[in-house]
């Protein structure tokens, strides 16, 4: 539906092909390949029948172009990183082969891939992408998931037999939640510290075998299934145990480094924490697809409760008018608008970063400072994107009522599958500190001399320029604030350079604090950076909002439609006016803002969502999902339908 | 584990007993009950399986007293409903069967009770109590959940065969997510509107056969199941559709209304609204019970998430010490202390509002404005404790990372089984919004006649008195509240006084704005309401934060030893303080704090997690939960175990 308020009129044409972007055609072809009762969603499966379903469909995808965009056309793929990015993120069917999608083709051949050499991508790629090669990425250990740099396994070089020893040393040393190995998976990535000669050489990445043809589990590997989980129950997650299990030398992804005959190690990085981060770096595309997996689901999550409260009505209107439809009162317009601006905020976002990531594989390696802002921003993105799940799926169950309990109508699976991304490729407590980290680093590097306050501040006109990394929609916004009020009283709510501003100004306030409270003599080196945890994760925070504003800037810059662009520019006000909101505390006790200003923006966010109300079923139809993957019968039509005794009955579209 | 810092030392029988509280002899019994492999947590089940098992559990409590207590002891309960509250909340071993048993002996037995008279109590109560009759609660019906009103089921009076005759004229009527309907139900309350003679008198509620002793649904009745649920899959809930069935004139529950052989309807309330709403009012005990439900499983997942947290380690100490339990970070502390301090103010006020309810129905009917102020109490601390509940066992699972994630640890069932904690028995939304009417209700009454704002500030010392109902530590907190200095600025941030002050002044100001703006002429009804409904819905979290501190306070004077009272105390404080904290842009706004105080109150926080950190343990041990229920291997020393290969290992107790 689409009405007319003066905020513009929709054309959904328009912004379909906005949102699907520089990768529209890989959506395409998921749209038209996700077809039909293979890939429907499914509800209520024991854990066998789920299994076995999703290991079908992702033998099904394998005969399709989804599965080679990770790889390099010389081994049959197509060499389109950020294709297999937004590939993995439209597999919104079922979440489930989305991660199976993910550990088979992202973690597992995109470590073979990333960190193994020719013989490496000759040897097994083309099996990879077949999946006559079901894999294991062996990461994470019961006692150690966040911290990779300590994990416990062990591959012990030895030159009598030109073998490693990989080895599981203790209980904490298992591998755990290891998807695909609780069934399928034939070989796996292990992760484990290298040992020659006597001398460790930190953490590097083995080929290993984990069963037969015939699926038994090979000498001195076991496996245990991790059994029942809150959601992704299709995945097969497991626990490894290697008793001195015995690989051949080659069978070391020996990109970043190898052992010779001799057991002589060699890298081409000389440091050893420094060739630690760069592995690890190569591995951030399971981070990104992450982001833009949780993205996808949110915006099913959305889709779904928009059509219900245009559809549901409850409560008579007073004074007459019959009853109201959920989306009228202002509580669930709070609870459902502020989150769709979000979710087109963090699209824009995500669209950006895997260009970058594309560019940064495509183009030839970035320098330091690019990769470390690659790598920050897919953290940042990551966390903010997967909360932003948690949070509105949940919101959204609740907005649904009853219903939304129910597990035909999507919710309940949408969210306990993606409850654990906030969790893997990267805890986003870690991942937030991530972020700061790096803008600290970016900030020492320009600012570490200059030990003053008043020298800081002197120079803080080039902060942006100096500290923080260049977005694509750079020059515009400071065209923008340029152009925004000197001072902040005058400006209106809604003039974006004074938003941007604003959010600018905060990020840049709290990273200096921060380097200040961090540089402080005295204090034990655990308790300052530990008090100061609130602030780092608020450093990473207010950066991710405020590039996320920038990208919906961008996006919102690239519509022709003009009616369209008025609808997204009342919807990017909302982004950064709840935004701000959300913060106001904030920005009121750094005097950013007056009490009256405050509540201004309040009331600003309450006008919108009504203006943008009108507007919400069209912003939810341009994300393009399939009817079938939605799959929810109050979405669509059951509610309208049942509600046909009052004449007002909409239909969803 | 009970360290000292110079906050106390906590007895932890003595904190026990406290918790436990006016019906500690039922919490015992529980305690003894709800042991072995008949009641232990259990996950992976299919619904089939789940429901026999829950079935089963349910049958085997009909034998013990835990069954009878909210029924009257002339047909064999003991009448105590406090006990019956208390009871159903801890039945946290599996929460389908703490909603089986409130579907059977607190909604279905309990309108029963509550509804019908003596001829209805002789006939059903014993059966009711010993499962030989079980029964259904159809309410809700597709298009009617929050809107009870408006229901759509008809039963009208035939006076030719002096029966009923029950029907679902469209499909929006047919009964909706009814407990016991899909599998066990063999009657019904069902909630119709009352026809006879063509006149329509409102909704009452009738005993309707659902299945006759073979399990067959009765003729006219078509029963259908609502499938596979995001949890609580112990529960057949089912929909129920009424082809003109027919029952006896006598099936009516005629406490509230009657219809003679004539079919003339009589009534002891004249004015069918009032009828209507002193109807619902008999059965807060289910919004009751839930709210206390909610906070069980709440304590639950924060016993796992803290004892988890005190055994996990990551990530070394910087400067050495080995590495660092995760809840030594201030994020950890963050995310689990404040909610652990909410978990403790919501007991204290779910006890108290337990005791008002159980003497409200063995004290005799309360006059008017108790009765409304027991339904806005029971309305406003079940939607709080219900997103409390959600929010933090969200948070604990997150906090436990991929640990969390698994069935075995308990944390995704207890997840999925409260989540539809926050809309059933009264949408949390629509509830908060109860709470403010009822307040209102109390304002107009004793201001409804001064027009102007001059007059209500002249009277505003009198606003508590006057508007606010009494809580059992009203005299304790007006001394504290007298006590505290005058300028705010010059108060000590954990001056109990002030901080009660600071509640108590937000909630009468909000209130106080929302009766002044909902007083204003002009706009059109619907719009003016709609266009408060966050102004709504923050009086009503306002008032419900306030009775919560003062619940708190009360309960921390109750203990004797002083060393508990000392960590209670700081417990009280962090509470109070992250209570303000949240809603600090708030205070901010409203110049009753400033920006350097308001910075404070965030120091604060996070200096109080430091200091109670260390009494974690022994704060959720006070819970009482058998370790049993908690059954998580993370809680239970598996953990502990696998962090063996340090020497810093701690077992929890």
């Amino acid at each position: 539906m689409t009405e007319r308020d003066g905020a513009g009129t929709i054309d959904t044409t328009a912004l379909r092909e906005l949102l699907d972007g520089r990768w529209a055609a890989v959506r395409g072809q998921a749209r038209k390949l996700l077809r039909g009762p293979e890939f429907a969603p499914v509800y209520g499966l024991g854990v066998d029948e789920h299994r076995t379903r999703v290991s079908g469909q992702l033998r099904a995808l394998a005969g399709t172009r989804l599965s080679g965009h990770g790889f390099s056309s010389d081994h049959g793929g197509s060499g389109d990183v950020g294709a297999s990015v937004v590939a993995f993120e439209m597999l919104v069917c079922d979440l489930s082969l989305m991660v199976k999608v993910g550990v088979q083709w992202g973690l597992f051949g995109g470590a073979v891939q990333a960190l193994g050499t020719e013989r490496h991508h000759a040897a097994y790629l083309r099996d990879v992408m077949s999946v006559e090669l079901p894999g294991c990425f062996a990461m994470t250990e019961t006692g150690h998931g966040s911290d990779v740099q300590r994990l416990r396994t062990t591959a012990t070089f030895d030159p009598e037999t030109d073998e490693f020893v990989v080895h599981t040393p203790d209980e904490a040393a298992r591998k755990d939640y290891i998807g695909n190995a609780a069934r399928d998976g034939r070989m796996a990535v292990v992760f484990a510290q290298l040992v020659t000669g006597g001398e460790r050489h930190g953490v590097h990445a083995l080929m290993v075998p984990l069963r037969d043809a015939s699926g038994r589990p090979m000498p001195g590997v076991r496996i245990e299934d991790c059994g029942p989980k809150a959601g992704l129950n299709g995945v097969d997650n497991g626990r490894l145990w290697f008793d001195r299990v015995r690989v051949p030398r080659t069978s070391l992804l020996n990109r970043y480094g190898d052992v010779d005959a001799e057991g002589r190690y060699s890298s081409p990085i000389e440091n050893a924490n420094r060739r630690f981060f760069t592995m690890l770096g190569t591995l951030i595309r399971g981070r990104i697809s992450v982001a833009g997996g949780a993205g996808t689901a949110t915006k099913a999550a959305l889709a779904i409760a928009v059509r219900y409260g245009e559809a549901r009505h409850q409560f008579d209107r007073p004074g007459g008018g019959g009853e109201v439809p959920l989306l009228d009162y202002l509580t669930h317009q709070r609870r459902l608008l502020p989150a769709l601006a979000k979710s087109y905020a963090l699209h824009f976002a995500q669209e950006e970063l895997v260009s970058r990531l594309h560019e940064s594989v495509t183009g030839g390696p970035l320098d330091d400072r690019g990769q470390r802002e690659l790598e920050a921003r897919a953290a940042g993105l990551k966390a903010v994107a997967t909360w932003h799940a948690t949070h509105t799926i949940q919101t959204c169950r609740e907005a649904c009522g009853g219903a939304g309990y129910l597990s035909e109508n999507r919710l309940p699976q949408l969210k306990a599958d993606t409850d654990v991304f906030t969790t893997f490729e990267g805890d986003n407590t870690v991942l937030l500190q991530l972020v700061a980290k790096g803008l600290l680093t970016n900030y020492r590097q320009e600012f570490g001399s200059l030990d003053t306050l008043g020298t800081a501040r002197f120079v803080a006109g080039q902060f942006f320029e100096a500290v923080i990394e260049r977005t694509a929609a750079r020059s515009l916004i400071e065209r923008l604030v340029n152009a925004a009020p000197g001072r902040d009283e005058d400006a209106n709510l809604f003039d974006r350079g004074w938003q941007c501003k604003l959010l600018e100004d905060r990020e840049e306030h709290v990273l200096e604090g921060l380097a200040r409270r961090l540089r402080k003599p005295g204090a034990d080196a655990f308790s300052m950076f530990n008090d100061a945890q609130d602030h780092v994760l608020l450093a990473g925070r207010a950066h991710v909002e405020r590039i996320a504003l920038e990208a919906f800037v961008a996006g919102v810059e690239r519509v022709s439609d003009e009616g369209t662009r008025a609808v997204l520019n009342r919807l990017c006000d909302l982004y950064a006016l709840s935004v701000i909101e959300a913060d106001r505390a904030w920005f009121l006790e750094h005097e950013r803002l007056t009490p009256a200003r405050s509540k201004a923006i309040t009331t600003a966010v309450n006008a919108l969502c009504g203006r943008l109300r009108p507007h919400a079923l069209d912003l939810v139809g341009a994300f393009g999902l399939n009817d079938e993957w939605l799959a929810a019968p109050i979405a669509l039509g059951a509610e309208a339908a049942r509600q046909e005794p009052r004449s007002r009955a909409q239909a969803p579209r």
